[in-house]
């Protein structure tokens, strides 16, 4: 149960993005910009920082809900987002990808255990300076939503279904949106 | 020197909003509405919780920056400040921020880290669940911006006095404008 009354029985981010709508507008913003606006790196890419951020803090709500959106958008599909969150290191995705992911588990932990090794070894794969800012800022938005979703101890749907109907209405239609939100899945 | 190649010599948050401007105009609201929109906390209550969730993750520029904008904005000044840093428990602030403070804490450390006990306790003290909602999202907001500010290792400036006067312009004009950002500082 959620620790504050919500004013709707939506789970996860969606009740907290209704019950300030404020906020909730700016976020979905951040959340269309970064995961889905014009980039080098693919809308399955990012979706797959996301959800590895998310795992990693055990947020359950977005784990599931951004590794849905990432498994809708990648070739490798749920396989290959499952691989991904077990061991980055030898999923089958790019050494870029890699590379990046590896940053995201450094913002994880802190900023400060980003080191310059890290952006160097992205760069001699072929990361740019946008990317991998994009990186950094992805995983430090996972920060701030999942603390948000499990601080205020928000509901998650167990039915893996569940996320997977709510990613092809994301992948349609947005983060921004008279029924779309940031881990919107129901 | 920061991980990337920054289009401006700007400090901080501030470098960063400039170089990716579609994020930064999105975080410049977000700060905006949370740290100075409506609500029953004060301007300096929630600069307050800023500042201490910034110097909890050891971050030098939004720690010093949000300092600044709390002692500028409550009657004890820097020196209340100074005491909510190295013990909040202690420190003359209501027993109401003091639970805020606690549960911010909490938050920085983890989403799961937030306990019914923890709100129980601030709503025992007055505490709405707006002002548990805000503190909690004010929190989780400074573990982004730190990460995102720490984690492309951007500058800080040493001189104590940098971040007095930018907390003077974001006092008087806030954070969405023509020269204001989230630690705007110079």
């Amino acid at each position: 149960m959620p620790h504050i009354a919500l004013n709707s029985g939506e789970p996860g981010i969606r009740g907290l993005l209704r019950y300030r709508s404020e906020t909730g507008r700016i976020l979905s913003e951040l959340a269309e910009v970064l995961l889905r606006g014009p980039s080098t790196l693919s809308r399955g890419e990012r979706e797959l920082i996301a959800a590895y951020v998310s795992a990693l803090n055990d947020c359950r709500y977005c784990s599931s809900s951004h590794s849905a959106c990432a498994a809708a958008q990648l070739p490798g599909g749920m396989a290959l987002v499952e691989q991904v969150r077990a061991d980055p290191g030898s999923a089958p995705v790019s050494a870029k990808i890699k590379a990046l992911l590896r940053i995201a588990s450094a913002v994880r932990d802190s900023g400060h255990a980003v080191t310059a090794g890290h952006v160097v070894k992205a760069r001699a794969v072929g990361a740019t300076d946008r990317e991998i800012h994009d990186a950094v800022l992805i995983a430090a938005t996972f920060c701030m939503l999942n603390r948000y979703v499990d601080g205020l101890a928000t509901t998650a749907p167990e039915d893996p279904a569940t996320y997977t109907a709510g990613a092809q209405r994301l992948v349609m239609h947005g983060y921004v949106g008279s029924s779309a939100a940031p881990g919107h899945e129901s």
